[in-house]
C-alpha cells in the first residue's frame, strides 16, 4: 500500500515477477478490495500464485516513527514485517517509509547476533559498468569504530549474496587532505578494519564510489544519507537541464529527435532504477526498501533483489560472516593475552 | 607555480584578469626565469601591471602537509602568504595543494578574532540558475556545534560579499529520516542558529544544495568534502558516459553534430569551471584556492572571485558579522543573568 504510488506499482510488478520467476509467491499485505481490484486490473494469471493479507492501515509517508510503530499496529507495513518474523514470508518488499520500515523491522524481527546496529545499503551504478554497494545510508548516526566494521561485514555478505562476488574489495569512505585523514571514528575504523580478515582496500573518497574502486564502500548513516541525496539531486539537475536544452526551441527539438537513440542509450546507463531495492541489513529477516516514487519496473528489481538475497542464502551468509569476525576477534584476544602472560 | 599545470595556466590567466580589470596588479610568486618566460609567451602588454617576487621552491601536489610548511620556507605558496601578510596583496590566488596552502595560510596569517576555525567553501551551480554556498569543504573534521555557527557567520559574509546578497539565508546539512534527525552536535549547531540573529532556513537535505532552497549549506568539513568529491565523481562520469555514446559509431556521431549546439549549451550551464575558486574565511588575509586541474579560464575565475572578495570587503564584512554574534551572545548571557536574579 506504500510509496508514492501505492497499489498501482507494487501490484503489477509482483505480477510481472510472479510471470518471470515460477518459484515466487506473494502474500499482498493491505485492504483487501482495494488490493483485489488492483490485482485484476494487472491481469494476473494464476491467481494461487497470490493470497491477500489483511490490513487496515497505512503508514503515510510523512507519518513520524513514533506514530508507525506504537499506534499503527495493523499496518500494511507492520502485518509484512509480522510474515517475515512468522517464516510465513522469506522476504518483505515495501516502497514505504524508511524511518518507519526500519523501525518496525527492528522492533519486531530483533538484530542478529553479533550485530549492533541494523543499516541500510544500497547499490550505486559505477564507471565500470557494475555498481557500488554503499553503506550506512541513514539508519544510524553517531557511529563507532565497531559499527563501521560491521557495516563492512554486512556489506559484504550483501555483496556475495546478491552480486555473487566472492571477496568483495571494501573501502572506508574518508577525506582527501594529507593534513587530516579523517575523524577519529574513521581512524579507528580503519585499524579495526585492518585487522579483520575483510579484503579492505583501505581509505577511499568520495569519486571512488564511481570509479568502482572498492566494491562496498562504507560510511556512518549521516554522511551517508547526505551524499546519497546530493547525489540524486545532481543526478535530477542535470536530466532537467538536458531536458530543458532539448525542448528550448523547434530547432533543439529536432536535434533531440535525431539525438534521442542515443540519448535513450546514455539513460539507460546511468538509470538508477535498475538499482532499486536497498537491503536492511543485519536483521533476523529480509526487508527491502524501493524508492518510493519507483514505477513499475524499478519496484520489479527491488522484489528481484530480494528474491535474490532469499534464494542465495543472504541471512546464512551474514550469520557466518558474524560469527567468523566474532571468532577471529576472540582469538586474537586470547593470543594477545597469552603474550601478556 | 603551483596546481597540476602550473605557469602555462596560472600566468595567462592574470594577464587576461589584467586587461578586464584595469584595477589589478600582479605580483607573481616563484622561479624568475620561468615565470618571465611564461609571461612574455602570454603577451601581457603592460608589463608594468606584473612584478615577480622570486621564491625557489614549489609545494608539491602531494607533498604533506609537514614538508609544505616546515621544510618549503620559500615555496611560491609560502612567499605568497607572505605577500598578504605583509599587505603587500591584497588576496593570494592558488591553485596549489588544499591542506598545504590552509596550513600556511593559518599558521602565517592566523585566524580573525572570535573565530576559531577557519573553514573552506566554494560555490556549487543550481536549478534556480545561481549557486549555492556550501562549507566547511575539508579544513575541519570533528566540528562542535559553535564551530558550524561560525561556518555560518562567514559564509554569510562570504555571500554578501561575493554574490551580493543581502541577507542570504543559511541551510544546516541534515538527514532526512524522521526517525533520526541528524547527529548531536547538528542538533545543538541548529538550536544555536535559530538564536543567532541570522537568516536560518533551518534543516536542508543533500539535493537541496542543487535545489537553491538556501543560499548557504553549512556542514562539517568531513561531511562537505566527501560531498563534494562524491559530486564531483558523479559528473564526471555522466560526462563521459554521454561521450561515449555519442562516439560509439558513425550514426551516433552524426547524432552528436547535429545535437552539439544543444549540448554545448548544456554543457555550460553546468560547467563548475565557472565557479572556481574556493574561499578559505577566517583568516587575517584574503586567499583563494582554485583547484588544481584547473584551465585558463577556471582560473580566471577564481582570480575574479578573489579580485571580488577585496572590493566588497570581505574581511571587514566577516569582522563585523563575528562582532556583532559576540555582542548578541554576550548580551544574552547578560539577560539571562539578570532573569536568573
Amino acid at each position: 500500500m506504500g510509496g508514492d504510488v501505492g497499489l498501482p506499482v507494487t501490484v503489477p510488478a509482483a505480477v510481472q515477477i510472479a510471470r518471470q520467476y515460477p518459484d515466487t509467491h506473494f502474500l499482498l499485505t493491505g485492504v483487501p478490495e482495494q488490493i483485489e481490484q488492483a490485482l485484476r486490473q494487472a491481469n494476473p494469471g494464476d491467481l494461487s500464485r497470490f493470497e491477500i493479507v489483511p490490513a487496515s492501515e497505512v503508514v503515510a509517508m510523512d507519518d513520524p516513527v513514533e506514530v508507525a510503530l506504537r499506534r499503527k499496529k495493523d499496518s500494511s507495513m507492520r502485518v509484512g514485517v509480522n510474515l517475515v518474523k512468522e517464516k510465513r514470508a522469506d522476504a518483505l518488499v515495501s516502497a514505504g517509509n524508511t524511518g518507519a520500515l526500519m523501525a518496525i523491522s527492528r522492533y519486531v524481527l530483533k538484530t542478529m547476533e553479533g550485530i549492533d546496529r541494523p543499516a541500510i545499503a544500497t547499490a550505486i551504478p559505477n564507471q565500470k559498468g557494475g555498481a557500488t554497494t554503499m553503506l550506512d545510508l541513514g539508519a544510524n548516526v553517531d557511529c563507532s569504530a565497531q559499527h563501521l566494521l560491521e557495516f563492512a561485514i554486512m556489506g559484504v555478505a550483501l555483496c556475495e549474496a546478491i552480486d555473487n562476488i566472492q571477496k568483495p574489495t571494501v573501502g572506508l569512505l574518508n577525506i582527501g587532505e594529507e593534513a587530516i585523514k579523517g575523524n577519529e571514528v574513521v581512524k579507528e575504523a580503519s585499524a579495526l578494519l585492518h585487522c579483520s580478515g575483510l579484503n579492505f582496500y583501505g581509505n577511499v573518497e568520495g569519486d571512488d564510489i564511481f570509479k568502482g574502486t572498492t566494491n562496498i564502500v562504507v560510511c556512518d548513516g549521516f554522511v551517508g544519507n547526505v551524499v546519497l541525496k546530493s547525489l540524486e539531486g545532481l543526478a535530477k539537475m542535470i536530466g532537467t537541464m538536458l531536458k530543458q536544452e532539448f525542448t528550448r526551441n523547434y530547432l533543439t527539438m529536432a536535434a533531440g529527435m535525431v539525438a534521442r537513440p542515443v540519448l535513450n542509450r546514455f539513460r539507460d546507463r546511468v538509470d538508477n532504477r535498475n538499482y532499486n531495492g536497498a537491503a536492511l541489513l543485519g536483521l533476523r529477516g529480509i526487508v527491502f526498501k524501493s524508492h518510493g516514487s519507483a514505477d513499475i519496473f524499478a519496484y520489479t528489481r527491488a522484489i528481484e533483489r530480494a528474491r535474490g538475497a532469499v534464494v542465495r542464502g543472504l541471512l546464512e551468509k551474514t550469520a557466518t560472516a558474524v560469527t567468523q569476525m566474532t571468532q577471529r576477534i576472540d582469538r586474537d584476544n586470547a593470543e594477545s593475552t597469552i603474550e601478556q602472560k
